[in-house]
């Protein structure tokens, strides 16, 4: 039996579906929100409902943007000829923050699966051989997570790339930052001799 | 630099805002909502504007409710002999689950803190001093966290209430179920032996 009243017990249950929040958290969420003045509820409300109004899909790239083509894909200064082909649009700003590219990015929609089954069709990959195939592409950079499902579709993709005049590369693997080789697993530390750098 | 729409920004933003939200927990909400249809995003949106729309303060026992007074002050099964005295609202819900008080509550709304600068006028006690005076209390418990500051609210409340005819009562302090004697803390042990009851 929960003891809240109606209104407040419907949103525990819509926080509660966010990823990663449990019920005590979404009632933590509940009852920080009846803290705060009206107004500011209403700034939040507004934000979540008319989310997607403004949000489109980048033709180009398949990021979401507010414009079509996206900011990234307009933009002139950025080296139109390295693409670099990420799992999903939140696997951009963390490379962006970097600093260190200045192409454009792909998104794939997804990594292939076979327990969800994702299947290759189900992913933007015909979208990214039409940009290939229409544009002068020099280098395909994949950004996808070091999982056997990331290295899966790399895989598949390099294979399905293997046909164009281009550079096909991926992140490199190897000890994180500020780590220990101590602790690092065998297969980071595998990785990290594998792919041992000139100094 | 944040490579995000502005959209998508603004409610990062403001789910950073909500306790223990970071901005990479803010930003996996926001994809997650994206990944939604707009009829859901419209109902959550819907659900936090119009939150305090409906929520008012019971008068007798200052809980968050929707009718005044709350389903629990109005409920004539329940003791009205007997006050919980809670911290906050949200303590509520956790005794009510234990199926074991049917009497009624009172929301201090926080504790004694002089950290953060909570003093007793900031709390509810007069309002709590006012039902006793006019009601036929026989008990009060003090239902209030084993911190610094829930013991020393607990303390300042026994001293004042302790002119009226009435058994003041607070939760036992002892082992919690499924743990460990070895592996417990002094502070509890030592309130485990304290408290300990005839088998």
């Amino acid at each position: 039996m929960s003891s809240h009243p109606p209104s407040i017990r419907k949103l525990i249950d819509q926080f509660n579906k966010l990823p990663g929040i449990g019920p005590k958290t979404a009632e933590k969420f509940v009852f920080y929100l009846l803290s705060q003045p009206k107004s500011d509820l209403a700034e939040l409300g507004q934000a979540v409902s008319h989310l997607k109004d403004k949000i489109t899909t980048c033709s180009i790239c398949q990021n979401f943007a507010e414009s079509d083509p996206c900011d990234i894909c307009r933009d002139k200064t950025r080296n139109s000829q390295i693409i670099c082909v990420v799992a999903t649009s939140s696997d951009i700003p963390a490379i962006e923050k970097t600093g260190v590219f200045r192409g454009l990015y792909h998104v794939l929609g997804g990594v292939i699966n076979s327990v969800d089954g994702i299947k290759p069709q189900d992913l933007t990959m015909k979208k990214l051989v039409t940009r290939i195939e229409s544009k002068d592409v020099k280098e395909v950079i994949l950004a996808l997570n070091p999982t056997i499902e990331g290295e899966s579709t790399a895989l598949f993709l390099s294979k399905l790339l293997h046909k164009y005049k281009l550079k096909i590369t991926r992140l490199a693997q190897g000890l994180p930052t500020g780590s220990a080789i101590e602790y690092a697993d065998e297969i980071t530390l595998q990785n990290a001799l594998k792919g041992r750098q000139p100094f």
